[in-house]
């Protein structure tokens, strides 16, 4: 495609990055459709302008309709509907995805896949503490990160066009990494995180606490109201490399108790600058 | 005084704390001076109109002027400074403070303060990932908290007055605890969040992560821009409390950790449930 306004989109799934997509997509003329559980979330869709026509239902037509489809959904009801659906996809049609895992989830899909149609893989860094359609905006993306994680199976086109999309949906920086590399990556980032977050949020249940909190303890647990039925899934599908990171972290704090017992201020302190010199890579640019 | 505006101020130790409280009493009518290391900061504060006048020596005249003296220094120099300097203060002198540690503090100046003057500590919780008095704003306490810590020295009068002065900066819930209560919650609220924060930035040196990262590692390292110089000294001087928080801390995650490995996705979710229902205390009022 490459901004051919005059492809079909197909979002499955229209929650919050569903809907975001489909606001920042249906802006430059594409024409949207959207297969989701909720009537709700298609009426409000419809009404508010962020989709062309929906349906709650694997809609025959929409999908033989479609030049690229957009998976937004738990990655096991992702393989589901793959399987059930695929024979409804128009020939030479792009599939692409927005899953928070990718080895237990890419190289499955395209090996169940039928050969005329291609699944490029990508994972939007944004998100929100709020779900549903309601609360998607199109402003999700300005400064946030996309990853394309292609695999042998992909094709060149398939990847341009992956990264091509990265770039209108308005992400700041596009990078492709391997599947493995993904997940490696995505466990430290993004589930250890949420590990620390609600570990944080339920170690000491002392009450009346919100009284006399700061900013960071409120920074540190924004994530931790979290779906707990999505999150689980995608922890236990990146297990291996969690457990690892886990590990990491573990170590690392218990170094630091060692030195707070000690009274080891020197080692805290360069501790300390260290943290302080490598968060400045992290600000948004 | 309660709202007295007649009464002079003197700020000792003119950074993003000391400035910000000078910015907002100033605008009340308050007669403000400063003592600081930095002849800088008291040029910049002076030309912004954010005190009425400073010094980089402990004036006499200024010190002996003042009704009311907050401290915002380190705890070590915070107390060396009223062992050399408290033959300054005028009679009668309300002293209060901003330090992060409350136990190893007030009760060693309540101890060795002269007895025609009163020292009620306190803690604004509040602060930003940058220093200096350049940086100090007059919003900082909206939406904070203001902690008072009374012992049995202190007067009713002198309490009241430092929780009107919590109400005059901004904050929006000022409450009292023991120094003891403060440090157990301060323990966990604050520092053992900081200690999360440098572990976490500090525990994988993958590089370029950076192009990979979503909200949620950023949110948690915010605070791994640290002071090392202040955090070491007020970690050590909370040890034995922060030891019992990092160890509340461990436990938890390591549960979590053996739900992960032994796949126990209802636990995690109990869990995730329990995190979620709690977060939403925290929120700003």
């Amino acid at each position: 495609m490459i901004v051919d306004v005059s492809q079909k989109i197909l979002i499955v799934g229209l929650g919050l990055l569903g809907g975001s997509y489909a606001k920042v997509l249906r802006r430059f003329g594409f024409h949207i459709s959207a297969i989701t559980l909720e009537q709700s979330s298609i009426h409000y869709a419809v009404r508010e302008g962020i989709i062309d026509e929906g349906s709650t239902e694997p809609d025959p037509r929409m999908i033989g309709e479609a030049d690229l489809v957009i998976f937004a959904l738990y990655p096991h009801v992702f393989v589901e509907w793959i399987e059930k659906h695929q024979h409804l996809f128009k020939s030479g049609a792009l599939l692409t995805d927005v899953t928070g895992v990718k080895r237990s989830i890419v190289y499955r899909i395209q090996e169940m896949l039928r050969p005329d149609v291609e699944f490029i893989a990508a994972h939007p860094m944004a998100g929100r503490e709020v779900s549903g359609v309601e609360n998607s905006t199109d402003k999700m993306f300005i400064g946030a990160n996309y990853i394309v994680t292609p695999t042998e199976k992909n094709t060149p086109e398939a990847i341009r066009t992956c990264i091509e999309l990265g770039r209108l949906l308005g992400f700041s920086n596009v990078s492709t990494l391997t599947p493995e590399e993904h997940d490696e990556m995505i466990g430290f980032l993004s589930q250890l995180t949420h590990c620390i977050a609600i570990t944080l949020m339920t170690c000491n249940d002392k009450e009346n606490m919100e009284k006399f909190t700061g900013d960071s303890f409120r920074d540190l647990t924004r994530i931790a109201r979290i779906n707990d039925l999505m999150w689980s899934e995608l922890f236990v599908a990146n297990k291996d490399v969690l457990l690892d990171q886990m590990n990491l972290f573990i170590d690392k704090f218990t170094e630091l108790k060692t030195m707070l017992e000690t009274e080891d201020v020197e080692g805290m302190r360069a501790m300390m600058r260290h943290s302080t010199e490598r968060r400045a890579l992290f600000d948004k640019k």
